[in-house]
């Protein structure tokens, strides 16, 4: 009883999820959905990348918090839209929330959706809320044993970001113990090691951007 | 309709935690729910903590994971009682999943439960479990913006230990925003700064342990 419940809950939000979808697809809007634990990295992550591609790209961001807009604020002084959702106690964005402030955005303006989600580890993983990529934080302090207690999340990533680098010198992080689980997990993960302070290793995920935005291609 | 259902579910889990709380008062045992975000410490606050006080009380711990058992074999190490709850997916423990393992403990020889909830800022809070005190850990590296953005779990909490200080000269932690906001949210919060990693700190925490689980007044 309750698992039919479940299912058709879920069933609703991919529905609404496909339709904001087809219409971000007419618009030939890229969305890209930032997940992680709180406090890895992800708005850091965001400000560095979109002063990269501010110019070569145009970026609008949602930004999932419980409470509150201090990431939201941060994004703005980037220089880029941003739209609050304040989930209100939920531990997730999901289709639903997004189908309300997606109407908000000027579609014709923007090519690219940045999705912050909620900083969680497991919750926002179990709802898809049509993203063409999911983008996926773990900071080096969160320890390298993550795959094996939370592997719902790295299951679904399309790219791995290990952040936080530079304080691998002062924290036990194994990447042996992390790439061996991944390679068992999810063998074709990308995994880009990165510092969103030092700006260390950021390259290779730019780039990676840059392939999927297909801003090669692109008039500049 | 639906937040009747969710109204009926947290009677119920209330209504089974208040059950084993009464068999557990009967025994006189002392039950304390470890909270915070995946990697901030919790178990390494616990092998600490187990090897200072095992020769004092008498404990056994309750793991609580979604996959796998890493940490009840840290946990084993040390050298007390664990039993695993894997959660398969669930992003918290629940009374339900903790009424089904009670009864697997033989509550005569033991005065102290510790329960490691699972990894997450967010839901474990929502929960009630029983536990005659919350205590709720957070890293530095995670940031000292998380009471703004996760209040429920910070305002649930009896203590906060700031763990792993070790690291402050490396990431940004600014210890006045953190007790600013902590002093609005929950202004009776104790608050202890430790390093679980150098041990710095915690003959506090200890203390503070020593008197809730009133050693001192025990025959030794």
């Amino acid at each position: 009883m309750e698992l039919k419940v479940l299912q058709r809950v879920m069933a609703s939000n991919d529905a609404i999820a496909n339709e904001y979808r087809t219409l971000l697809k007419k618009h030939h809007i890229t969305m890209i959905n930032f997940m992680s634990a709180p406090g890895s990295g992800k708005t850091s992550l965001l400000e560095r990348t979109i002063s990269e591609f501010k110019n070569r790209c145009r970026i609008a961001v949602v930004e999932g918090d419980i409470k509150g807009d201090l990431d939201a604020q941060r994004i703005l002084r980037v220089g880029v839209p941003v739209y609050q959702i304040n989930t209100e106690g939920a531990c997730h964005l999901d289709a639903f929330m997004l189908s309300q402030v997606i109407p908000k955005i000027d579609l014709s303006s923007i090519d690219t959706l940045f999705i912050e989600n909620v900083g969680n580890l497991v919750c926002p993983a179990e709802f898809y809320i049509g993203a063409d990529y999911n983008v996926m934080l773990l900071s080096t302090p969160e320890g390298s044993d993550k795959p094996a207690k939370y592997p719902l999340m790295f299951s679904k990533a399309d790219v791995l970001l290990v952040n936080k680098i530079d304080l691998i010198p002062y924290v036990n992080f194994d990447f042996t113990e992390l790439t061996s689980s991944l390679q068992a997990l999810k063998p074709e993960l990308k995994i880009f090691k990165v510092s969103c302070k030092t700006g260390q290793g950021l390259s290779d995920w730019y780039q990676w951007l840059e392939d999927v935005l297909n801003l090669a291609s692109r008039p500049s």
